[in-house]
């Protein structure tokens, strides 16, 4: 026999107990979203690359996955460009579609593409798979969810306190303990300012970004690494050490340091106005506010959200922000979003490790009726009827196999019903119920099924 | 400004109006499912190409999209390989991986990979979208969404008699009218084996398959095309007219001509046999023998099923059959099974052209409050926190808009309640709710909020 088939690295089957442990997520996730006036749309798998390329930085660009063109591949590539060999080059001639890499660009393109029948501020929600071909690793896949949630077309602050109320009833109704963070972008900015390089200011919150993993000494490293003078990294340690400080403080602080940058100060009133809405926005989630938080993402440009879980290091398991010119490069500038993203592959290890997920889930079939042969089956297909009508998911064995295998095949699929109607039951027009859990047997007459259904198994 | 973004060609995205269409088939479909004990799986998006290749014929290796390696992609080609300009050599060296083409053979791979951890017979379903590099045309798509159902591991016919009970329950539920119709292989190999050249099975059936589309003169031509002999083609042709008979007397004239041909027998008493359970299985859609009906896949061995609209003429919108050795190809010969397979696309297609669906359920938000400004947020975000406790889907607009732009918004979403909660209001602690489609406004108490959700709102 030859050796067993295997799929992708990086990828996932799902077995049943993990789909309805995923569906109770996705589920969960999708109400809160609709109860605040979110609704689904959703975008194809495979995008142009045009749309993708140049939109996730150069590192991102390569971790597209790339669909190769049908037919002849080759036949607009030229002698001489086969035989440079200059795979990157080749790789634009030969493939025109990629697989999406996120939900924010081909959100950002839809809201292009269907602008005309859109109605602003639009408000929607997209559950779907992303592709990445990163290195895989614990918690990290090449095919993963999404479950994204933004709205575009409107720069109120009572958007950005709108997803946090999300992600704080979210992962309550889940359960999962949570820390949430948020920065503003344009606090960063202005601590660029300050350092006197505002030019530089993605290498230093990409290094910043790091500072909580590997600290003050090792951000240093990076930043002179990047070339960065000593002058501006002891500017930027100077406020850094805020972070030892209180929320409050850390803005009184802030202020004072960046009163002559209005780009931080702006950022420093948004982000003072969120907090006074937070307060009034009944959420139980502990908010802080980090000066460090980055995220990776060049797009944002005002507030930035990072959830992370209060009880398994994990990394992020929801996060997202303020973009106030992502629908530019499709050609439809001065549209204001701000949107999050959560991570149900991340949310699922944490559950899974902290055993949140109820087990009775697993189970999906209410009643096995025993198959004792061709005699037999039509009256146990009237029982299937009368059960399914009463919507009891019910099933018969299909095959006349020896009664152990039957209930062996029970037992594992976890079904809490068994009928029994054989000979004797169909003589006198009875059934017999067994119940797992007690091991109880009794005879009922089929009249009285429905009865046992509403008073037993859907009690149960 | 630049052009429009766009998205390749035959694939599609959905508004919230076509995704709450799309998941009212879906939830109906899986109900059902569940109803019947089956339980979900899901597969990766991307699959090895030596899982795919060779499984859906020559042409539907052509249709496969393949996913180019990552990296410097040509690395292992000669430059040789390379001048020769052989693409689909090439292509097999360039990609390791593609897109799944259908749910049946990752499903076969999925059970001989995890045959450890199934349960047999294994009732599963599986519902997903599937890509094929195929022309597109109105009604057919490069990305589109499959809903299988199948159990594995049983040959009963009761299996067989399940998946049609299931299509009359799914299309009965949708509202759509049908005609089921059925075959068997092994008459179609009877068929074969009775014009003396059993080899040629799959031309004839191929050629069979178009009979009722393109009638007998011009399958006769496919057939001379195909090189098969004009005494073999007047055989078939003498039990193609079997085709103007009733169900009954088809199987008594076929099994009179087939009688020296035990497979055929076999086909036919296996087909009497379904009819037999399926009297007793309480199905309303229509069902009839159609001995043209092969279908294109290669690894049915049983039951063929295809069902089509009773209304629209639009091709298959379900179908399936049995195959006994699906799982072979993968090293885990012996194991029968069958299944069926709902276009979920077609059946949206028939669904819109027959307006089946409930456009109320287009409305996803309940409650629009208006947004007066900053003062009276506070009390905004109170009457929000109530709504939401009570499971109404209530959202405030964001922006100080004018109302007249908010009122618009709230039509557009087709909104059925208006809150307004101003300076008067907030000053007596009441709301004005204002209902859409009377255009009645009152004002009440907040206190008198939830009962006014339950009286009003959640009946409504």
């Amino acid at each position: 026999m030859s050796s067993k088939p295997s799929i992708p690295k990086g990828t996932r089957d799902f077995s049943t107990e993990e789909m309805l442990k995923r569906e109770y997520i996705f589920e969960t996730i999708k109400q809160v979203f609709k109860l605040y006036g979110y609704q689904p749309i959703e975008t194809p798998a495979i995008e142009n690359l045009t749309t993708l390329l140049g939109k996730y930085g150069e590192e991102g660009d390569k971790l597209l996955f790339r669909i190769l063109n049908s037919g002849d591949f080759l036949s607009s590539v030229s002698d001489d460009g086969l035989a440079k060999r200059e795979y990157a080059k080749l790789s634009s001639i030969i493939c025109e579609k990629g697989l999406r890499y996120d939900l924010t660009v081909p959100f950002a393109r839809y809201v292009v593409q269907h602008r005309d029948e859109i109605v602003f501020p639009f408000k929607r929600y997209q559950i779907q798979p992303v592709w990445r071909a990163d290195r895989p690793q614990k918690g990290r896949y090449r095919e993963f969810f999404q479950c994204d949630v933004d709205v575009i077309g409107s720069d109120s602050l009572l958007n950005e306190l709108e997803l946090i109320q999300i992600i704080d009833q979210v992962f309550e109704s889940l359960k999962v303990g949570i820390q949430i963070k948020i920065n503003n972008r344009k606090i960063l900015a202005g601590i660029a300012e300050f350092a006197g390089i505002p030019e530089r200011i993605t290498d230093i919150t990409v290094a910043l970004d790091k500072y909580e993993k590997i600290g003050w000494d090792n951000v240093k490293v990076e930043l002179q690494s990047k070339g960065i003078n000593s002058k501006s990294i002891s500017d930027i340690e100077s406020i850094i050490n805020v972070i030892r400080l209180t929320n409050p403080k850390k803005l009184i602080f802030l202020r004072r340091i960046l009163m002559d940058f209005p780009i931080g100060l702006e950022g420093i009133k948004e982000l003072e106005e969120l907090f006074h809405l937070l307060e009034k926005g009944n959420i139980n989630a502990s908010i802080v506010f980090d000066l460090t938080l980055a995220r990776g993402l060049n797009y944002y440009t005002g507030a930035i959200i990072e959830v992370k879980s209060a009880d398994i290091n994990i990394g992020s398991i929801c996060g997202g922000g303020r973009y106030d010119n992502l629908t530019g490069i499709f050609g439809l500038p001065g549209v204001s979003g701000v949107g999050v993203s959560f991570g149900a592959d991340r949310i699922y290890d944490v559950m899974d490790q902290l055993s949140l997920f109820d087990v009775d889930n697993s189970s999906s079939t209410d009643v096995l009726l025993l198959n004792f042969g061709e005699a037999e089956t039509e009256y146990g297909l009237r029982i299937l009827g009368i059960l399914r009508n009463f919507k009891v998911r019910a099933e018969l064995y299909p095959d006349q196999s020896k009664l152990k295998k039957q209930m062996s095949y029970a037992v594992s699929k976890n079904i809490p019903y068994i009928i029994i109607a054989g000979e004797d039951e169909i003589k006198e027009n009875n059934i017999t119920i067994k119940t797992m859990s007690s091991e109880e047997q009794k005879t009922i007459p089929l009249d009285e099924l429905g009865s046992f259904v509403n008073k037993v198994i859907k009690k149960s």
